[in-house]
């Protein structure tokens, strides 16, 4: 008997932005053919892709019957969060945040149902759900609160690499005094766990970035290494953790792959996005860990300027989708294996 | 008539470290044949080398004869600047500290008499520079200081991709407030001055970067890009640079060969470092703008942990030495034309 497939929620993001456009052409691609799918988003936004045959949906719900849904007999099953009110395209807007905001809830009811193992998330605005009302960051804030997981981390996958944003939307003069040595701690524990539960990685290497240039050098750059970042390895050495560094910044990702590391910790935004963006661009996954479902996330925003010319590529829905097809099924393998 | 060839001074750097066999490498492999050398720092460190044919040097002269040399017959010329205290390998020390921070002393002197062109630096290190008495915290701050040049800026050269540092010895917390409207204008006008001079790029396309996550994010991720950086953009652009940014430091470098900038600011150290060692680690060279010399020196340190051991590789002194003889050339072309 084969494995039943993964189901996940696909929610498209905003619908002014590029998020229909790359629903609809991995839907036409059969690259999501591998996962049960449950699309949330605007059912308008994407009526030209989901009248063509090969992007057909089987059943169309309004997102009000999210709470009362049962497993349908064939996917994919798409939930209308779309409330007839006209979304403007290629800029912010309340109405567009709030197409995206319920999707968001309704993948969080899913999930909390049990009918989905994972959520994939398209772009949205920060500024469309400010203006809708909702009081989260991004979507990230919005999973950790809805999901009741405080310590959730934004992890950066691309193949083999991944980076976690350990502070993220803050001024860069906030960091410094942001990264603290709880933070750390509990940053390494949350990445571990998901080395292992995600990825089936038995005792994760994890490497961790210093503050300053040449990490403090010996403390004329700064002394954060040795009085916020030196603690937090001693005790995650204490607990058994395999936890490497403060590594200077600008060697910590030179080659790499042959350091073997399972995940890097960055500090701030950019000294783990700057790698990233160089090493994985193309191919990156959002990942957030510490969540009680799978989620992954497109790496990039709603390319309000070019939503509606059709040149957005899917390539980074598409990983996001594969990811999180690989991550539950690993989930699942684990599971079995603890039960056994 | 063959135009003669460039004059460089080029510095060892510390003895207890990898710069005495990187010299004789570069020496051994005739990499150093474009450019008539004075060649300075402690002969007794490199005696094995220069005792094989192919690294003999032409003269031998200590230190104090520095003031009255005169242009010699032939090259290479050793300066010696040794004084016969033994300078113990693999660390930092007050003799190996001395040894090169006179080597730097007699490179100013023989720049400042015209007798080079340009000085080319082995490693040294900070620490053996203060135990040996100097008040400078490196080499970039030593040429500063002796040659009048407070403006000087660091900039990191790989083939086309050329990275200025604009702050630098100082830890993170430091750097937000250290970017002032001021340096960013003295740092783009040094910079583009020194495209123009050392690679004759006449009207140089030069990008800044953001200091917060997404340039922040209209303000809400940090106010530096309105408050400092964009009245600094201004005056530029009123100057007459073709000036572009702020740009969000994680996209900056992304395809940064399609984008085609001659220059790239980075606003704090692991900023313009993370992207510039994963780009171009292998061939890096350090260049000093805004100095009355060219200046370019090692991306390496002392790497003090394999002194001695013969693995250590002269890549990127051989670059250094490369890129001081076009940029000299470049500037001879461009006073020829000028005066022309």
């Amino acid at each position: 008997m084969s494995e039943p497939k993964v189901q996940l929620a696909l929610t498209v993001g905003d619908p002014g932005g590029i998020g229909p456009e790359i629903t609809g052409s991995l839907l036409a691609t059969r690259r999501a053919a591998g996962a049960d799918l449950y699309i949330i988003g605007s059912y308008a936004a994407l009526e030209n892709w989901l009248s063509l045959p090969i992007c057909k949906v089987a059943h169309v719900v309004s997102y009000r019957e999210t709470e009362r849904l049962v497993q349908p007999d064939s996917f994919p099953l798409f939930i209308d969060t779309d409330e007839g009110k006209p979304v403007p395209r290629g800029r912010p807007s309340a109405e567009g945040g709030r197409v995206a905001g319920l999707a968001v809830e309704a993948a969080v009811k899913l999930a909390r149902r049990g009918l989905v193992e994972g959520i994939v998330t398209g772009p949205l605005s920060k500024e469309g759900l400010a203006l809708a009302g909702y009081p989260y960051r991004g979507h990230t804030e919005m999973l950790s609160a809805l999901l009741d997981a405080p310590d959730c981390q934004m992890m950066m996958v691309a193949g083999r690499l991944r980076i976690v944003i350990l502070t993220r939307d803050m001024p860069l003069r906030d960091a410094p005094a942001a990264v603290t040595t709880e933070r750390i701690v509990t940053g390494v524990r949350v990445t571990a766990a998901a080395l292992e539960e995600l990825w089936g990685i038995a005792r994760p290497r994890i490497a961790v970035a210093a503050l300053n240039p040449h990490r403090g050098d010996g403390g004329v750059l700064g002394t954060e290494e040795a009085d916020t970042i030196a603690p937090a390895m001693e005790r995650l050495r204490g607990e058994g953790y395999l936890v490497e560094g403060p590594f200077p910044a600008d060697t910590l990702f030179y080659k790499w792959e042959q350091k073997g590391y399972d995940a890097h910790v960055a500090l701030y935004h950019d000294q783990g996005m700057i790698p990233f963006k160089l090493i994985g661009f193309e191919e990156g996954v959002n990942v957030t860990i510490g969540l009680p479902v799978v989620r992954t996330s497109v790496s990039h925003g709603t390319a309000y300027d070019i939503a509606g010319t059709g040149t957005a590529a899917a390539g980074s829905l598409g990983a996001a989708l594969a990811l999180a097809v690989e991550c539950c099924l690993a989930k699942r393998k684990r599971r079995g294996t603890k039960k056994g």
